[in-house]
């Protein structure tokens, strides 16, 4: 029974219904609390720091007119389709299973194919061009490994409907304003630029005109990064042995071949000016490889106009991710600052969007062409970025805790509690008969700005105590100058019940101190 | 190769891959371009509506002391467990597929669950109580119907580790302060409470002890709202055949058994106070019924104390979903409103929020008892609610266009468009070239407020002309009073270059008129 496929019509339906009847199965042995490996719980310094990225860059996408859409997260898998975005490894997989009409449905693994099932499925009601923004999780059924999850945050924009190029140098200056308005300046980030039709132009009049062989290509020059060019000339030519002896076929092109390719790959450098010099020179007559020169050339016009300089926005024949599955001009937005890992190696931040053109989006369900072009944000990548740049969040200071010294009073303490949030100040009642020193504990591991108290003596003189746990913690780590505890600034003190939340108020408003050493 | 299950280590994987080599099967005939069944697209004006209530609701959980906490959608299934909130309808399934490590994972069908796995993996390493809020998607692989999603929002909070009746009264407490922020007042919500116990006691007494039984007592009085007291009655005896001729096998109670259970579920009505007494009554000296009727009566104390009367918080034994379930007290939540249907039928919206205690969350796991309550508000029910009640939100306004009239000018246009987003006015250049009419009918479809034209002349002249689109569809609609067109506020007006954000602020600053009949 157990390896009855789930939707498989004449399996018995119960061996997944985690319903009553399927308790029997499970109640005989306890299961493990964990989770699927390359998923992971954010805690709420997380959830909330991405909460406040996700606004800042949702706030940029909005003023640069793009408007809400929300797709589910299960579309049919034909619908999802070919849009993965790297070709070059066929086993990255999709979460799908077939639904109850014997369909396969899948987990989208981007926000891309969604949008190119609304386009087409909207028809002529959509108002064209369409720019829209997408923020929400993808799958990807991919081996996790550290730092590498299945499940993570994409934020999208895209212009559906324009073939214009304003529309790619926008995306240069969307990606630019969000990651500035995120506090990351000129200097610290670079959005990179390439072309398709450019390499295909270089690899035409090279005489590589073969679709296989160009992808082969851009597979080797892919790894430049990583190996260097001499590696990749050997790739690109008769193959290469690497020091562990292991053997990779080369892509057979003959040494004039690879000196164009590499040609190209070293065009880079300086001024998009220059670049664009160098390529012109690179494509020669060749149509294709022109037309992709003169967008380049149109779009540095706009971006200067833009005020979007070198410092911001570079061509760099080198981006080659994704170069199959674009159509035009492709984007990535890399954060140059270098980092030191777990290890102490100097490393690159790397990249932290990406898009580009892709004239085929409605295509394949219509047969409509229909030209569009947007990038895409990594949300947790930019955020462990910030993270590592940055360093850890603080944690959050958690609510005023009004502590419970006599249960028949709980009225009492609930009516001091609703006093403070009617102040809009997060406060809760400690809810159950612990000693003072246990709900004291409580409130400091919940990081709470403030605690109440109040016994009967309180109460008999109609006031409260006052305790200011960040000033608390301070004096106790000898940050704060004790002298302040003799001078009108105690940790704790009395005041007139009446005067309950502007005492809190006074220290809830005091800025709170950075993470703790415990 | 089709059938191949999903995730079967022996199937091959590029069946289901999306990637390049799955294409060969799909290009042959086009993939149509629509959605599974039970899930839906939201359009800007939904996405916002949502967002907007979920930060309100979200506000209210953070005041009253609540964190956020982040679990990923997919968690073995084992995990997710018994938490299946309707355990009468056994075929209520989960999305679940087999990991690559050949277990079942599945799409969480709700947030308690994943609660649940969370505390136990964290163990003693969390602050107890634990309360926490959770917003996000749930997924339930049942039969879709009108107004019946299979991908829902729940936004939920939950206090883990604390069994005091300040807890219990909190959840009230919690549920009035969301409705009431959401714009929801004082009798047009109401939030009813039972308890597992009351009913267990009455039960009792009248000597129905069997499990098995009470449940069938619960199906019976679940359908009271539906059929009757009359029909539930033959559903609690001898059984019931219905007007089609239908016949459902009855429970098999002795008339004074019948008339017990009846007598629990009449006993509603009147203030908390009224309840309360009846409730002592029926379940005279049992020990688990009056431990239920106990808990209701310090609930009522604190309530009071916090000013929570009977018209927002009513001791209700008709509800009973849930009642299985739950281990102490349940909630719902509940709009008062009758609006009528498609059809003009008087309806009531019915329940947007329901919990109550349950005590077994972490015990599954760990065999430790933890005791824990909490209660979930259903977003997308709200907001359908609220549609209802208020009729159509208002489709959002667009972004200012600036239009182009002169391609070799992009580089001016483009220094507006900077100009207004830099002022914080959301702000597009049209990409295309197409005529001016063109562009005004997609400045009026995307509901722009206001157009910015310029032109040779203009640019001679250092002006722009600046189109008030809003106050044009009012004139054209006879809305707006010719006269002022006469009166420095005409729909369309020069003005200086340098005036320009100026005058499209002017502009935008005024109120939105309601959505246009066109």
């Amino acid at each position: 029974m157990g390896s009855t496929p789930i939707g498989s019509t004449d399996g018995p339906r119960d061996t997944y219904v985690a319903g009553r009847r399927s308790l029997a199965h499970v109640s005989t042995d306890r299961p493990s609390a964990r989770l699927p490996s390359g998923f992971a719980d954010a805690r709420a310094e997380d959830v909330l720091a991405r909460q406040a990225l996700v606004d800042t860059v949702v706030g940029v996408y909005r003023l640069h007119g793009f408007e809400a859409l929300e797709t589910p997260a299960l579309e049919y898998l034909d619908a999802l389709g070919k849009h993965l975005p790297d070709e070059d490894a066929p086993d990255e997989g999709v979460f799908a299973l077939r639904d109850d009409d014997d369909q396969w449905i899948a987990l989208r693994y981007d926000l891309t194919a969604p949008l190119a099932r609304f386009v087409a499925q909207a028809g002529q009601h959509l108002v064209r061009p369409f720019r829209r923004y997408q923020v929400g999780p993808v799958w990807r059924r991919e081996k996790p490994g550290p730092g590498r999850f299945r499940q993570f945050t994409q934020c999208d924009f895209d212009t559906v409907g324009s073939a214009s190029v304003g529309v790619d140098a926008e995306v240069c200056a969307v990606l630019s304003a969000a990651l500035e308005a995120l506090g990351i300046g000129p200097g610290e980030y670079v959005v990179r630029v390439n072309d398709r039709r450019v390499l295909t132009g270089v690899l035409h009049r090279a005489g590589i005109a073969d679709a296989r062989a160009q992808l082969t290509v851009l597979r080797a020059v892919d790894k430049l990064d990583r190996l260097g060019p001499d590696a990749v000339a050997e790739l690109l030519g008769e193959g290469r042995t690497d020091a562990s002896g292991d053997r990779t076929p080369g892509a057979g092109l003959a040494p004039a071949q690879v000196d164009a390719v590499l040609g190209f790959v070293r065009s880079g450098g300086g001024s998009r000016a220059d670049v664009i010099g160098r390529l012109d020179a690179l494509v020669g007559d060749d149509d294709v490889g022109r037309s992709g020169v003169d967008e380049l050339a149109r779009m540095a016009e706009l971006l200067d106009a833009s005020g979007l300089g070198d410092d911001r926005v570079v061509f760099d024949p080198t981006v080659v991710r994704g170069l199959a599955y674009y159509t035009g001009p492709v984007f990535e937005a890399e954060l140059t600052a270098e980092i030191r890992d777990e290890k102490g190696r100097v490393r690159a931040i790397g990249s932290v969007a990406g898009g580009g053109r892709y004239d085929d989006l409605v295509e394949r369900f219509t047969g409509e062409k229909v030209p569009a072009c947007g990038a895409s944000i990594g949300v947790d990548r930019l955020l462990a970025a910030q993270r590592l740049l940055a360093g850890e969040a603080a944690v959050p200071r958690g609510p005023v805790v009004v502590t419970v010294m006599d249960r028949d009073r709980l009225g009492d303490y609930q009516a001091m509690v609703a006093e403070l949030r009617a102040a809009g100040i997060a406060a809760e009642l400690y809810p159950d008969e612990r000693s003072f020193k246990a709900q004291m504990k409580y409130a400091d591991r919940r990081r709470s700005p403030a605690a109440v108290i109040a016994g009967s003596q309180e109460f008999e003189a109609g006031e409260v105590q006052v305790k200011d746990l960040a000033l608390g913690e301070e004096l106790a780590k000898g940050i704060a100058d004790r002298d302040e505890w003799r001078t009108g600034q105690p940790a704790q003190r009395s005041v007139p019940r009446s005067g309950l939340v502007e005492a809190v108020a006074a220290i809830v408003g005091r800025p709170a101190p950075g993470r703790g050493g415990g």
